[in-house]
């Protein structure tokens, strides 16, 4: 049965040992989605054709908070993203936003959570942007699609 | 059409003025889940046994993410919360972890981004703890599920 | 002679003690300014229109880095603010960009502090975000122009 | 015209791919005042003999403002500094004191803005100090003399 | 048998509610040490002549520590503190440097961790700052010595 | 007479330079301990039974506390720790709770600041897990073990 690597023999939360790994280029991308009503998404689609800007204000936010990961996530490693994007996208079938957040970094560990840490702050600050208009929002798909880098080499979801 | 408050009357983003709010109790409960195969939530269980507790690391990331809303969320107001607790229950159906979190202050805005934000942050949490053994789990379901206190009102949202 | 209320009689730095001040409404309004080529200037101003906004990033910075003056002033008394707005404009006669912060608490202390920090914050994105096209730009202007509220009463700045 | 390599090819914000940069020494020196009356300059020559260090304190400021820098810049790359030094100098000509920030590292980007940053918060701190005095302070002057390492090469500012 | 009140009734870790308390004057003081050589000691003294301020440093970070204390404590509530002062005193007997934190405010829940924190983040600095000299300096004594305000009332810890 | 490195020839604080140090592997390990009664050390060892597990809060806490050690410590140099471990031992004859803290990094500076850091925030977290049973406990012996890696070589304390 697979370990979890996060506690020790004793069961014991750990920051696992990470110091006898090679630094090498690692890339993650993660994408999730906050569903709305069609009138919601359109106050966004309409809203930045008056430059009240939603999704720049969650790119933003999903950059940032890529940057805090290790803040958010106990035993997280800390490490010093290379590059980090964010693409919102309205999407009229969802109805609402899709997310997919991009993270590369080298270093010793990956940068999965990195993304995922992206992906979800930039679904909370469109939540947060909109919740004057509707409540009943709900952010969901939240997974990781890509992993590139380190032993465990590539991991790609099934569409 | 509904009017979002995060943007002035040019559509620049701002933190909304709340000065002339009165500071009421507010309430704010979100919930979400982080599903996964069997065999990974029964490491869930089996570890909570031998003590190594994938939910109690996973509670406690979400009780401090409450206390980083406001650095996560650009325009969220800061306000110091009076009470965070944070509910994860193994669900064999979905199957995964099913998280609910409550959020209360005393203050001149409501604890909504708060609630979601812990939610987030113990989902990601558990996914962090069990990456190792399983790299497609999934994040959904989160959203708010009630909202006391403040000039708005009461929301619940439908079951 | 004034005293230096951030220091005891001793002569050591501390948190001047507020505890017995009531709790008013306070204002606080800076500005600045980024002084910039014409041509870097117009970058800001041709890439707004191609939605690569400048300014709406250095506004997002100038309102987060008022949330974060406590952390980054070491004698600043911490204080949820309860509004937040910049405003940044392309002035062609500086040339660059002008900057005015407005910030509001209702606390025992008041929030200069906090508007010249979202003014600094946000000339800084400024810089940062122009930096490839023009590393003479210069940051200055940084001032309070109004404070009201507490027993000091109202500061305007001459013009 | 020169790119502003902040924003990708449709004008979305992003922070910059730099994996494939190598990592190399980096120096950047940032310097800035704060102006000030004659009568205020007083108080802090006078304070420091007896121990009340307005200038100490500032100094510490910036340092650790300087760590605070990817935190504060949206697209800023974090990463390890390998020096920091603040240099503050009463200048009865200006009146006022002026600001000097060394920072250094070895990686991919440069610390220009960590430079920036520890010269604008100690500037901010020097307000903060003496602002019971005199609230008609001004910050100004802030700019990068110095720059060397990474593929630009070295810039130093005109005088 | 006294309850942990960090724990609800099955066990799991929370923030506890303190909505209901009424907002009352709260006070804590702590103390704590940091023993040294003689060796050690004089040369806190004499770079102090010498404008080198080890005690300066250690307060300042004693200062900033006490407003980091919600984020460093896991269910600690987070509250503004509206006075801190840290007193540093050189001590030949023990020998070493006897740290004292002052810690108010106006809330729902006591500051004893916040005078707690103070105090060791000071210690902390302190052996920062001399450990080129001394490796073996040990902090200790740290322990609150007075509480006052909320429903527990007054605590004085024994001489 | 040994040098203080983090002054200046000026006596000035300042970021020492590190820059041209190689990186290489660095441990340390820092030990402490909380003192209190039998009968509060029995609520921790009964507790932990009825899975309120005030060890694993602290723990958790302590590794979180080594990443936040170059925001707490002014002169600390930040670097990406690659592994953290606490271990949190009940002692009938302190009586009390044991606390080592493990830290790795390969870097240009040592991380005994992060292990005593480590060591003082699982400290003041045990304390704060249990005030509620009892105010007069005591946090003491901090105090670093072991360091290895960089120029100064090994340090053993003594026993």
């Amino acid at each position: 049965m697979a370990d979890l690597t996060h506690f020790d023999a004793e069961g014991h939360a750990h920051m696992v040992d990470v110091s006898d790994k090679p630094a090498t280029a690692r890339v993650a991308v993660a994408e999730g989605w906050v569903k709305m009503t069609s009138e919601t998404l359109a106050l966004v689609t309409e809203q930045r054709a008056k430059k009240g800007d939603v999704l720049g204000v969650a790119r933003l936010a999903g950059i940032m908070g890529a940057k805090k990961t290790a803040e958010l996530i106990p035993l997280c490693h800390p490490l010093p993203v290379t590059k980090v994007t964010l693409g919102l996208t309205p999407d009229p079938d969802l109805p609402g936003i899709r997310i997919a957040a991009t993270v590369k970094t080298t270093g010793q560990t990956g940068v999965e959570m990195e993304a995922l840490t992206a992906a979800s702050t930039a679904a909370l600050t469109v939540y947060d942007m909109l919740k004057a208009a509707e409540k009943g929002m709900e952010i969901g798909g939240i997974r990781l699609t890509l992993k590139e880098g380190g032993k465990s080499g590539r991991y790609e979801a099934p569409k």
